[in-house]
C-alpha cells in the first residue's frame, strides 16, 4: 500500500480504537444486547462418522508449529497452509490486535477498515446472499429454512459471524464447520462423501500431507513446492474453493469452470475432456442461455441447460434429487482401481494396488454398482436413449478391462526386470524411496502388504517400483536415479496415460 | 432411470400399445390417409461418383455381425460403431418393438412416451427449425425452396420423418443420405469434396477402418481403445457432428468450435492454432456481436463478424460463393503431402509419400492450386491487403519446402539405420507391423509400391519405418518392440510436429 | 479476388487517377488547402535514452536488403518481416503507385478503394475512436487533452495520417513512432520499460535477432521458422498486437485475452497460469460484468471487476496510477535471473547466467524490490488482505531459492559429465554452436566472458552448455548432435520446467 492510504488507515484505526475504548456510548450498547439470550452457535463436527484418528491430524489446530499426519516430524507447514488447511494451521494476526472489537461485539466496525482496504472482498459480499438474505425469492426462501433450523432470525450474515471467534475473541478463518452452522445439510451432504472410498473431496488431504513424498521433499529444502498441492488438497475442509469468497455464490459453483481450476492437468484431465466433448463445447457456445440460477433439482433439462454440466451429472443422485456428495455413483473411483474380473499375471496380482492400503478391486457387478449404473443411465437418459447410454457404459467398461489388461503386462516387464536384477540404476544404487529410510517405523505391515514392508525394511528404504502406488511419486518429483527412466514411464502409464484416455472414454463425446 | 419412473413408461407404453391395436378411430385415420398420394422420399447416393468399391465397404448395412473394409475379417464393429456410423452398423433395438407405431403411421405418439424420457432431446427439436420451418424469415424462405424441391408442404419434420423407416416398419438412425432427401444441395456438396482427394470428410472413414492397425488392435484385445477413432472419422456419413442433433442448428455450425471437437490435439492442432491467434481470441473476446445466424453469403464483413471463422475461409468458393465443401481450396492438404519442387534424396524420392497409396507430390503452380491462392487471397484481403495475403502464404510455402526438406534429411537417416541394419530393436527381433503378417495378401503391389510389398512379403510382416505412412500407426499404439524409438520419433516429426508448426505458420497470426 | 472484382477495381483505380491528374478543381483544392499553415508531425524517438547502437539496428530502414543486428551479414529478412518489424524492414509496393494520392493530399479517396477491397479493416476504422473521435464522452476529452499536446484539432484520423509518409510521398506501415505523434505519453512510458531491464517488451527484438539461433537458423536454410519469432517480438516498435487495427481499442487492450497470443506456451505458460486460475476463471464465468471500457485508473475493483485482469497488476505503478510500462514492478524478470542470496557451487558462481551478458543476480531486498514488493502487495490487497499478499509471496520466493538451487546442482552434474569429458555426442564430435565458428569474432570477450569466449575461440565453436543461455537455443532447434539429451533436458528445466512451475506459483490461485 502507499504511503498516505497506510498512514490514513493507521489513523482511523487508532481514532476507532480510542473510540471504542472510553465511549460510554458503546458500553450502553453492549448492556442492551446483553437482554438477549446469546446466540451459541452448532456447527457439523466435519469427521463425524470418521476413524477417531481423523480429527487430531486434520482437524485440530496447531498453527504453524508443525504439519499434520504420520509424517509431521519431517516437515513445518509453510505459512500459506493456514490459509489453504485453515483447520489446522491458522494463526490470527499479531500485528494487529482485533480482539476489542469482538469483546465489545462491534460487527458494525470491520467494514469501516476493510472497506477501504480489501474494497473487492467487501463488494463480493455486498453483492452475496449473505449481505442480501432476501436478494431473491429464492434466496429468501432458503434463508427462512436456515432460520428455523438455527432458531433465529438473520438479518445479514456478515464479518464477523464467519470470522470473529467469540469464544477466543479473535479472528478465526472460516472452514466447512464454521459454514455448517447455516448450511448443516450441504456439509454433511459432503461428509457423505466418505461412505464411498477413495478418492473424494472429504479425504483430499490423505493424498496431500499423509503421503511420504510430502515431507520427504520438505527434508530435501524443496518444500515450497508443495504449494502446489495444497492449494486443491485444502477442499476437504474449505467451501471456497468451489463458492468462491466472498460472493459465495450457488451460481457460480453449478458451472463446469468451478471445478476446472483443480481438475485439470495430466493426472485428472475432466476439464480437458469436458471442455473439448461437445457437452462442454456447446455449453462455451450457448452459455448465456443457461440458467444457473436456478437450483440444480429444478432444472429443466433443454429450456435450462443444452447439455449437461459436470455438476447436473455428478451430483445427481437418482429420482430426480441432487447433494453435495459428488462421488456417490463413481464406480471407476477416477480409474484409480483394477476391476475384479481381470487375472492379473503380474506381481500385481497379490496387491491389485502395489500395496495393500487401498480397496479391493472394483466388482463392476455388484448390487451396488449396478444400481449406481442405473443412476448413470437415468441421468444420460435426460437427452439420450437409454440404449445409447448404456452402449457408451459399455465400451466405456471394455476399454477399462483392456487397459488394465496391458498395465499389467506392463507391470510384467518391471517385475522381469527386477528379478533379473537389470533396472537402471539398480536398486542398490539409487536414492532412497521418500522417507523409505523410516517408512517401515511409520507404517505396520498390515498396512502395505507384507512385501513392501520387508523390502522397506530390509534394503534401506531403496525398493523398485512395485505397482502404481510405489510408483506416483515420480509424477511429482525424481530423487537421485530414484526411480528409473523405465519405473517413471510405468507410473505415467498408469497415472497419466491411463487416466486420460480414462476420460476421453467416459465423457468426450465428439459428436 | 429409477423405477417409479421405468414403472410409469411402462404402463404409458402398454396402455398406447393396446389403443392402437384396437382402436377403431386409427383405422378410420389411416384409411383417410389413404387417399393422398404417399410420399415418396428421394436420398441422395452419397457415394455417387465414387470407385464401385466404396458402396459395399461403407454403405451396405451389415448390423453388428462384420467390420468393414479390407480387414474386416479381423475384427468385429463396437456395439457403438451403430452410432458412430449407422449406415453400416445400425441394428433396431429388440427389446421394444416400435414397428406398430411405424406400420399405423402414429407419428403423433412418439412425443408421448419420449418427451418424459429423452426431455432434452425433445426439447432441442421443439427449439429447431425441424419443429417450426417458419420460425424466422429466412428459415420459412428455405423451407419454401425445400418444399419446391421435394414436391409437397412441410408442417413440420418430426420424428416419423427421420427415424421411421416406413419400407422395413423399423426404427433407423439417420445419416446423410437420410437428411438428404431435403438437404439434397449440402449433401451433394459434401459429397463433392472426393473431388479435392484425400484428407476431406466424406473419406474420413478411409483412415479409419481401412488402415491395418485398427484391425490389428482388435486382434490384440485392444479395440475398444478404436472408439476413440469412430467418434471423428464417423463424420463421413453424418451431419450431427457439426449440426448437434436434435437442434441441428446452422447458426451453431457456423461457428468454430463447432469444428473443434474433432480439429485438435498434435495431429491436427486446429482448434489451438486457430484459438490462440487474433482471429480467434478476437472471437473469444467480441463473440457475443457476431451474427452466427446469416448465412455465410449474407455476412458484412466488419459488421457481422470482425475476424473470420474456420467456416468462412474453408467454405468460401470465391466469387462471394459458399458449400459445403471445406477441401476445395486446400492447397498443402494438412501437411501431409510433399511437394514436387523438393528434389528427395532419401528413399522418399521413390515413393514420395513412403508407399504408392497416396497423390502424388503436389504441384504448388499447377493452374488448379494457383486458382485457390487466387481464392485465399480474396478470402484474406476481405480486411488485410493482397499484398499482406500473399507474403503470408509466400512464407507458409517457404517454411513447408524446408520441413519437407528437413523430413527427407530425417528420412535419410533412417534409411542409413536400416542399411547398415543398426535399428534398434532390429527388423528381425521386432514384432510385426500392423496386419504385417497378412497384408501382403491383402494389398496388391501396385498399392503399396513394389519396395514395400516385398518387405512385408519376405519379411513376414517385420518392416522397418520407410516414408512416413508406415510409422503413423506410431502416434497410436506400439508394438513390443515396433517400431524403434527412433522410427517413432521420426513420424513424430512427420505426424505432430511438422503439422503443428504448419498449423502455426497457417493460421497462427499473433498480431 | 474473383475476376470481375478484380476488373472493376482497375476501372475504378484508372478512372481516379485519370481524374485527380486532369482536374482543375483538383487543383483548386489544394491552392485553397495551401492557405493552410501545414501541420508537422511531431513523433518521439522511439529509442531515445537507449544505447547509441540500437537505432541503427532496429530503427533505420533497410527495406528487404538485410537483416537487423550483430549477425545480420548471415541472413536476409524474409518478406512478412516488413509487416512484423516495419520500422526496418518495411518496403513500399511498386506495382501501384500511390504517390499521386499523397502528392495531391487526396484523403478522401482511400476509402472509394479500399472499402471494396479490404471491408473488415475499414468497417474496423469505421466503429473506432480514430473514425469518431466524439464517440463518447470520454474519448471526447481525451481527444481534447491530444489536441491541446498537438496544437490542431482532430476531425478524425484516417488512412493518410498513419499510412501516407507525406516527405517522401509514399506509403509508409505504421510503428509505434507514428502512433506517438498523437499519443506520445503512451509510448514515452512503454519505451520507459528499458529502464528495468530485460526482458521486457521494447527491447524485445534483442531476443529476436540478436541471437546467434535465428542467423544460424538462416544459414542452415530453415529461416521460414523464424517466422515464428517474429510475430511476437515485433511488439518491441508495434502498438497492434494488443491494440489490433484497425479498431486500436483500449477495451479490446485491457482484456487478458489481448496478451495471450504471444504470453503462452512452454516457456512463458502466462495464459495458462491465469486462465486457470480463480482469477482468470471467474472473468471467464463473469467476463459479460466486467467493464473494459473504464481506463484502469477508473476501475471500481468489485463494481467494475470481480478479478484481476494481467494489465490491472502489471501496469499499476502503486499510488493509483497505470501506465504503458508492464515491467517496472518486475522483481523475478520472468524467473530467468538467479537471485542473490543463494551461494552457487556449480560453474554458474562465476557467471550467474552462464555468459557476461545478463544482469547480474536479483538482490531480492534492495530497496528498489523493497518498494516493487510494497506496491505488490498494495494490488492484491485490493481484495486480498495484506497478510495474505505477503505470505503468497513470500512462498513465490522460497519456491524460487528452491528451484535455482536444484539447477545449481542440475549444472553441477553438467560440469562433471564436461569435466570428465564423457557428453555425448562428445564436444568433438558436435555440430558446432550457432554461428559458433564466427562468435568470438563478433562478441567481446567482455560481454561473454573469458570462459565461454575461450571455448568458442579455441574450440572452433563447438562448445557444450555453460549455464542456461547456452542451451537455450534447444528449445528452437537442435543442430546435428548439438547439444547433446542430457544438456537439453537441463536447458528445458531451466526455461521450461521451471518458468511453468514459477509462474504457477505466482498466478495460480486456485482457490
Amino acid at each position: 500500500m502507499n504511503y498516505a492510504k497506510k498512514l490514513m488507515l493507521f489513523l482511523t484505526m487508532a481514532l476507532l480504537v480510542v473510540a471504542i475504548q472510553f465511549s460510554g456510548l458503546v458500553q450502553a450498547h453492549e448492556e442492551k444486547g446483553a437482554d438477549k439470550e446469546p446466540y451459541v452457535a452448532k456447527t457439523m463436527d466435519i469427521y463425524e462418522g470418521f476413524p477417531d484418528w481423523y480429527s487430531p491430524i486434520f482437524k485440530d489446530n496447531v498453527g504453524l508449529s508443525e504439519g499434520a499426519g504420520l509424517f509431521k516430524d519431517y516437515y513445518k507447514p509453510m505459512a500459506m497452509q493456514m490459509y489453504m488447511s485453515p483447520m489446522r494451521h491458522y494463526v490470527p494476526m499479531d500485528v494487529l490486535d482485533h480482539s476489542l472489537f469482538i469483546e465489545k461485539g462491534r460487527r458494525d466496525l470491520c467494514i469501516r477498515c476493510h472497506d477501504g482496504i480489501n474494497t473487492g472482498a467487501v463488494d463480493d459480499w455486498k453483492g452475496s446472499a449473505h449481505f442480501n438474505p432476501r436478494k431473491t425469492d429464492l434466496i429468501a426462501r432458503k434463508t427462512k429454512i436456515i432460520e428455523e433450523s438455527i432458531g433465529r432470525e438473520i438479518v445479514n450474515v456478515d464479518c464477523f459471524d464467519c470470522h470473529a471467534d467469540t469464544v477466543k475473541n479473535e479472528i478465526r478463518m472460516p472452514n466447512a464447520e464454521i459454514c455448517s452452522e447455516c448450511h448443516e445439510r450441504q456439509v454433511r451432504q459432503f461428509n457423505s462423501e466418505k461412505d464411498h472410498g477413495r478418492p473424494n473431496h472429504i479425504q483430499a488431504m490423505e493424498a496431500n500431507v499423509l503421503v511420504p513424498w510430502y515431507a520427504e521433499a520438505s527434508r530435501r529444502g524443496w518444500q515450497a513446492g508443495n504449494g502446489g498441492c495444497d492449494m486443491c488438497h485444502g477442499i476437504s475442509t474449505k467451501c471456497d474453493p468451489c463458492h468462491t469468497r466472498h460472493s459465495f455464490s450457488a451460481a457460480e459453483a453449478r458451472q463446469p469452470k468451478a471445478c476446472m481450476t483443480c481438475h485439470m492437468g495430466p493426472d485428472h484431465p475432466d476439464s480437458e475432456s469436458y471442455g473439448e466433448s461437445k457437452h462442454g463445447i456447446i455449453l462455451e457456445m450457448e452459455g448465456e442461455e443457461y440458467n444457473f440460477d436456478k437450483p440444480l433439482a429444478h432444472v429443466q433439462v433443454g429450456d435450462d441447460y443444452r447439455t449437461p454440466t459436470c455438476q447436473f451429472c455428478h451430483m445427481y443422485q437418482g429420482g430426480g434429487r441432487f447433494t453435495h456428495n459428488f462421488v456417490s455413483k463413481g464406480i471407476w473411483r477416477m480409474g484409480t482401481v483394477p476391476p475384479s474380473n481381470i487375472e492379473y499375471e503380474s506381481s500385481l496380482k497379490d496387491y491389485p494396488y502395489g500395496i495393500n492400503i487401498i480397496a479391493p478391486k472394483i466388482d463392476l457387478y455388484s448390487d451396488e454398482n449396478l444400481d449406481k449404473r442405473d443412476k448413470w443411465i437415468e441421468v444420460c437418459s435426460n437427452c439420450h436413449s437409454p440404449r445409447f447410454a448404456t452402449t457408451w457404459l459399455e465400451q466405456l467398461d471394455e476399454y477399462m478391462f483392456q487397459a488394465f489388461k496391458i498395465t499389467d503386462s506392463a507391470q510384467l516387464i518391471i517385475d522381469k526386470l527386477i528379478a533379473d536384477d537389470i533396472l537402471y540404476p539398480s536398486v542398490a544404487e539409487r536414492d532412497i524411496y521418500p522417507l523409505g529410510d523410516v517408512l517401515s517405523d511409520l507404517l505396520p505391515a498390515s498396512l502395505v502388504g507384507d512385501g513392501v514392508y520387508n523390502a522397506f525394511k530390509t534394503l534401506g528404504g531403496k525398493v523398485p517400483v512395485v505397482g502404481p502406488i510405489l510408483g506416483v511419486y515420480a509424477m511429482f518429483y525424481q530423487g537421485e536415479n530414484n526411480p528409473s527412466l523405465i519405473e517413471t514411464e510405468y507410473a505415467k502409464m498408469w497415472f497419466w496415460y491411463n487416466f486420460r484416455a480414462t476420460k476421453v472414454m467416459l465423457m468426450l463425446s465428439r459428436t
